[in-house]
């Protein structure tokens, strides 16, 4: 079985620890079998290898959350990186001939397309599996999953199945509705499209070169940006006459607000939190260092890292959308290939930035052309190349990199440290990467 | 008139903005007249000066809060520095011994105590003001002022008067009673005992002298942590025959909890915050530089600094204290005589502190045992002096001190540096001061 995770784009949705470069699907809130913390992305390949520890996992996600999968789940799965963001279908058809043309799957092979943010049971994925059989089966060009709805909502797309069956051809699909209508569809025995799609790998190939214009994955990918936005739904699904849906009835929770994510974290607390006898029904994450005290509230959540501070009445907080945006967007911290990328202090002409790197990893080699920078290694041993001059570094020392210095640290063990920036024009985007 | 303003510990019942360092009168919450923000030791200094531009005000208070009086008064007052906590009785008797041996004021001058803390309108030092006319009129040794209640409040002692006159003489003392009886001694007319006291000079230094065994100012400075811990009601307030109460009905508010500050701070928010429209008597104070968003609550009382950060019901924030205590009481920020000092990162071995100083400002020179310094000049000019070396520091500059090095910073513009402390045992203790 080859399963595709959709690793969507940013999100505010979780802010202030979901921000423009860390999606929510990052964030560690649940736990493993051993207890220790996992994000979505962790659990969500935990629990597809113990239902099938054959499956062959693809995630199809943008260039910003590369470093993140790489720090969470190591080489254990492949990434297919969009140059650019494109909606489903572009990302679907470059994933596809991407498995095709790049790690070799079979044009007859099952394919699963799932989105990586719903909180489901180990259920889900064995109800994806039995996509496969069905698509086996080849009686239908796409097979979808359908969530049972357990309430009229109007947050989803809604299938309509031509009967009840636990396997039914799809009849047609609708929109988000109003809270009635949706009671009449559900009433017809409708389901929640909540984004998984299995069919044969030749139908998306197919697929794709009907509608795009390219030769393979390389040329697919370089003309990627020129692609019009569309999704997988508009473009595909709801066009195609030979189309079945099966039932899912078991756990399935779409983590979009605050709200829910309170209701799935492992923890009611995360990080250095008290709350005093008083409180009800109240969850706190806390990634800072300095303590949360909450004292008589009721029905909150508070989420505290060095992107902000939220307080909100749990329903509110799924009204959070415009409020956020209008917040500024300094993005404070970022998971890096070599660790982590935290601003602990911001002030005209100079950033203060903690960077925390695992033992055996690097930073690129790179050179800034309007910054200089001072590192302290705090923590740690390691190598440090400046200009192509290579010394060790313990801790205490400092290592001071004007503009147009190239340079680069190796970390021996885990390593930790205080990198100070200095200048007028301080952009993420002032990095030249060289070679080495 | 002489006023001393007794400037009382540290307290805990402001925090995260009032620590073991920063008493809560230095936090600026309130307006001056020309809308910049104030805090209460300089609400109340300019209040006094307000009503009487001659009063001479002096201070006392312990070394921990020198730096920030100077910060925040410069040299406008006089400051009484008591060497430890011995609670009011010695402090008002080394004040009063200050004021006579230091300042030379006369033995027959009229003295007001007054605590620095409640929250007043200029009435208020208009009534201390006529304090001195009845202590001039020489009839009675010691004159009060007593605040009229509001409420039978358990939180005070009372002063039950002979008559409900404007003056009265005092019949006796109550310590802080229940409701019921709080009610009964209202209905004799009795008044809240809020700390002010006035007397001539010579009164209190005889007193001191009667009580003491100590010659001169010095003498008891240099004595005065053998003294008994004892207050001022106790020791003399209490015991005095002679002795009347002056009514006070005007503005009179116990600042002692965020419940309390939330009804006379300035503004509803401070700094970087956003509320929603579903926010109803919700008050924020976030020194952070991170936004704070609050959506959907009530009554609640939002503050953070690098010490922490409180979300609290607010007639629940009356009981933070032994929350408070039982968090960690590591002080991360600290108003110093230069300027600033905020610790931005705290790990194992390694402290990082962003210290900003006021132009033509300095810190001492002094030099660590046990810790190497980094110091990265973010903004401003100044010159910096290790080992007795004299450079001139800018902006991008690194300073590396290794232990055992003597070193300081003068600023000659308002200037910024951050601080990497690296070493196995990092504390403030590890100074040694210096002479250059």
């Amino acid at each position: 079985m080859n399963i595709i995770l959709l690793s969507g784009g940013s999100g505010k949705r979780l802010w202030p620890l979901s921000n423009d470069i860390r999606s929510k699907q990052f964030i560690k809130l649940f736990r493993n079998n051993n207890g220790d913390y996992e994000s979505m992305v962790q659990r969500v390949y935990r629990q597809i290898t113990e239902v099938n520890p054959l499956a062959k996992v693809t995630i199809a996600t943008s260039k910003s959350q590369v470093s993140a999968i790489h720090n969470q789940l190591g080489d254990k799965v492949s990434i297919c990186v969009e140059p650019c963001r494109r909606d489903t279908f572009p990302a679907i058809a470059l994933a596809a001939t991407y498995l095709h043309d790049e790690l070799g799957v079979g044009l007859d092979e099952a394919v699963a397309v799932c989105p990586v943010d719903p909180y489901v049971d180990n259920t889900y994925y064995k109800a994806v599996n039995k996509l496969e059989a069905l698509v086996s089966q080849g009686t239908e060009n796409l097979t979808l999953m359908g969530i049972e709805p357990t309430v009229p909502s109007r947050k989803y797309g809604y299938i309509i199945p031509e009967s009840k069956d636990y396997i039914s051809k799809v009849k047609e699909f609708k929109e988000k509705p109003d809270k009635e209508t949706a009671k009449q569809y559900i009433s017809q025995g409708a389901l929640w499209n909540a984004g998984v799609f299995a069919f044969k790998l030749g139908y998306l190939v197919d697929k794709a070169h009907s509608m795009i214009d390219f030769v393979d994955y390389r040329d697919l990918y370089s003309k990627y940006e020129t692609l019009t936005k569309i999704s997988f739904d508009y473009a595909v699904v709801e066009k195609e006459p030979s189309i079945q849906v099966m039932r899912y009835a078991g756990e399935w929770k779409d983590v979009g607000s605050w709200n829910m994510m309170a209701e799935v974290m492992a923890d009611k607390v995360k990080g250095n939190v008290t709350l005093d006898e008083a409180c009800e029904n109240v969850n706190v994450v806390n990634e800072l260092d300095i303590p949360i005290l909450v004292m008589g509230c009721k029905d909150m959540v508070v989420a505290a890292s060095t992107d902000g501070i939220l307080v909100s009445d749990k329903e509110r907080s799924g009204q959070m959308k415009p409020y956020v945006e209008a917040i500024s967007t300094d993005v404070h911290f970022a998971e890096k290939s070599y660790g982590t990328y935290t601003v602990i202090d911001a002030q005209p002409g100079a950033l203060t930035i903690k960077n925390t790197m695992k033992a055996s990893h690097q930073m690129s080699y790179h050179y800034h052309e309007r910054k200089d920078e001072v590192w302290t290694i705090v923590s740690g041993t390691g190598k440090v190349i400046v200009d192509d001059m290579e010394r060790a570094v313990h801790p205490g020392d400092v290592v001071t990199i004007t503009a147009g210095c190239k340079h680069m640290i190796i970390a021996e063990t885990d390593l930790s440290l205080i990198e100070v920036q200095v200048g007028n024009e301080l952009t993420l985007k002032d990095k030249i990467i060289c070679n080495r």
